[in-house]
């Protein structure tokens, strides 16, 4: 399998390639995952395929090709790739089609909303991807989905949804809670494979974007975040608020259900995937579109510069090299840098004993 | 003689610096070769020169200063120096002229409506300049040269030029050969010094540059190709079309005689000249200019893009040591790279010798 | 103090970080210098502050947050520093505050119109700032700043300056020297640490700047120049000319004393500041503009663009590694590179004598 370096990325794991709206059912989508250039397009049944966006011959991007069928053609000299990546098709000469002649093609997974991609040497594992199916339950005015592009390393986008009191200093009013987290130490929970952090509080009045579907827009509320990070960089976020009694969970408040989930590029730049699904309001077309420019707003002209500039800064990715200063806000996600780091250090060490 | 690194380039070689045209009678012109900068600009008699463009005293591009007659004065402090070379004239302290006060000429040839240039340290050998005379016998209007700048390595252009069967594919109406040449394994001669090959097909309607000069435009029409790689980086190329009994050649058909010729600026841009003379309708200037118009933009806008992408794929400029699949397309470019290697080799074996 | 490389700095040393007017009473101002960023502020009482420009938690500019009274709040997480570097408030859990949670406060003065910065270890010396007191002595309308920014190592710019024959050369006519200044060997005076040059010389008419302040603007006037190097990179420079008798300072002749001086902001970009106060017209504020517009325009368009070529074509900053040719005009710029050079010498053996 021909890419380049990306023995630092947890590799046996899935990825979000693309938003499944972003994969049309004409052309070729091309972007660079994990370092490797990944070529995407739908069979006329629909089924997406993702395939090394590299020639074997001259090594131009299949992507500047065309559509065949379910095939696809390069564009500098003709030949022609199926679906699995081989060569079907050699213009030239006596046709013969050299062994060499394929481009890796990459298991896919269309789930939730997106396209997942397993790029390392193990099988695909398709249980491993975990279960957001509240993302697609429901009123297709409920939900929304986004993409960004941070000029970060992804671990730095982690860090930051999870540690949510940045919201209490950074964001402003539409999700303001208003200084309310940065007290709490949030309350952990560890799986053998996940991190989950919670924090409730009161705040008054309510986060913006639900005081309005609440009795009292301009009172006190009871909110809660709850975020579980599962690897390689998911974090599945819930938040809610009421007023009067009930459970602080998705079943009792006016909340959402929200992934937030990123793709590195390269080592510094990083593709962010983000869908919300809310439980009150569901069917407003109008204000589902609204509602999810203004969160994608937020993260690009306020998370957004914060995240570039801090890698700007570092000059590396190596957060810990720095030796920065630690607070009882980072407990989740330093937990979080700690298991993505032990699981990538056991896929060499088993990469390692399989060579030997 | 102060250049920066180059061992990698064939050295004792004649490359175009320019086009004649580009070097006028009154300015400086600047371009990097084989990564390094050269003034060139003509004398009060029309002589064309060639220096290094950078003063010995503080590095400054000579360039940025002035002409004195057939002298060159520094912008920063002043130093002249003539067309060999040596300063002539230092205004400073009592005019003391240090002997290291010199800047390298460059031997140039001025020939087929190009200039030459000499940027090896063995003697600057004339005979080794091929004959391209056919382009400069005839009428003005007969011929045309362009300048492209592709960003990458100058062998992947040779290799473009050297596999005409990517016209079958790359190419649009004006010069489309639908579909012919791939079939073919082209016919190969090699000199000690070059590597030619051959193509003879038919097609219909003929190359549409031609067709309209035949007797019948959307009639089939005989058409060959033939090309002749000599180094560093010439690709002469015949090429026409008939209807009716004749030889495949220029004397009987209707077709053209061009140079591709390209010059490394560094190791991933290059200077791409082509020239052409076509054997028809030689004196309709009008036309003359149409057609170089075109032949330059299906360049720029066809195979253009695709080099690039091909180099920033490859992130180096050894296309072998990524294992590209061969096919039979391949055997004239690849011919013409072993031949260039082993140039370069017996170049520095030579130099080694000679330095022990 | 977390500062990045910056050994081949001369450390100790007072450097400008800011013209005054740049660090107004409200903002907060970033600047990189030695390689490192730097945030300057005023306190209340307009006292400027200069501190790391880095939140120790999760290396964010803090400049990119905002003031809160004498303080600064990073944007990120809300920590919270005082004009020391000590972080006095931590929004976070319990508010404990960790001991790491502090930034290196730079030592500043503010004199003659500048910040003056300290970035070394040794404790901050006021003596060792040269008394540039002529610039603060007069009337505001005598006396104009301004700032570029050249794509330069700063030793090209101090080379610049102590080689005043390049005006002969490269500067038009507000400034011209008519050549006069090219024969001279100028006068060297040396000290423990400092370099001055002197030049003398007649020219017809006088220097533009000075003519229509003379009795006769289009006859010959005596001039002259006296530079002073100091370490770092401060050149102070008196400047005059005269006509019928008197002696060739700033007291007889229509003048001005400039001061030129540099940080490095990177080793090939750099802060150049320069400071100008005449003894002639002082009170005119309108030619005082048009005057300092006039200086700053003749660097930019005259001196910028041969600075930033010279860098680009020397690919190094080690000047002395080329084998420049030497000519008598460089004898005050190499005898300034040389004593810098052994300061920083100096302070490498005495910080590795004191860390054995």
């Amino acid at each position: 399998m021909e890419t380049t370096k990306k023995s630092h990325y947890l590799m046996n794991a899935w990825y979000v390639a693309a938003l499944s709206t972003e994969v049309d059912a004409e052309g070729l989508f091309s972007r660079r995952l994990l370092d490797t250039p990944v070529l995407m397009y739908r069979k006329q049944d629909g089924t997406p395929v993702a395939l090394l966006d590299r020639c074997p011959h001259r090594f131009v991007p299949l992507s500047a090709g065309r559509r065949d069928g379910d095939d696809v053609l390069c564009a500098y000299h003709g030949l022609k790739f199926d679906c699995s990546g081989r060569c079907n098709h050699n213009p030239h000469g006596n046709g013969h089609i050299p062994d060499a002649a394929r481009v890796h093609a990459f298991p896919l997974l269309e789930r939730y909303g997106f396209l997942w991609i397993w790029m390392g040497d193990e099988a695909a594992d398709p249980a491993q991807l975990p279960d957001f199916g509240p993302l697609t339950d429901g009123d297709p005015n409920g939900v929304g989905y986004t993409y960004m592009h941070p000029a970060c390393n992804y671990q730095l986008v982690v860090d930051n949804v999870m540690d949510l009191s940045h919201i209490d200093h950074l964001h402003g009013e539409i999700i303001s809670t208003r200084g309310q987290l940065s007290p709490q130490v949030p309350k952990l929970r560890e799986g053998a494979r996940s991190v989950s952090a919670r924090w409730e509080w009161k705040q008054t009045p309510a986060m913006l974007i639900f005081a309005n579907f609440l009795a009292d827009p301009q009172a006190e509320a009871r909110h809660f975040f709850d975020i579980t990070y599962t690897p390689p960089a998911n974090i599945q976020l819930s938040v809610g608020a009421i007023q009067g009694p009930g459970n602080l969970d998705l079943d009792d408040t006016t909340g959402q259900y929200d992934l937030h989930t990123c793709t590195p590029e390269t080592e510094t730049t990083t593709h962010y995937f983000f869908a919300t699904r809310r439980n009150h309001n569901i069917e407003d077309a109008e204000y589902n579109r609204m509602k999810i420019d203004a969160m994608h707003q937020a993260f690009v002209t306020e998370d957004g510069p914060i995240l570039d500039m801090q890698q700007a800064a570092m000059g590396t990715t190596d957060l810990f090299s720095l030796n920065p200063v630690l607070m009882s806000s980072d407990v989740a996600p330093v937990k979080v840098r700690r298991l993505l780091q032990r699981l990538i250090e056991d896929e060499h060490a088993l990469k390692l004993k399989l060579a030997s």
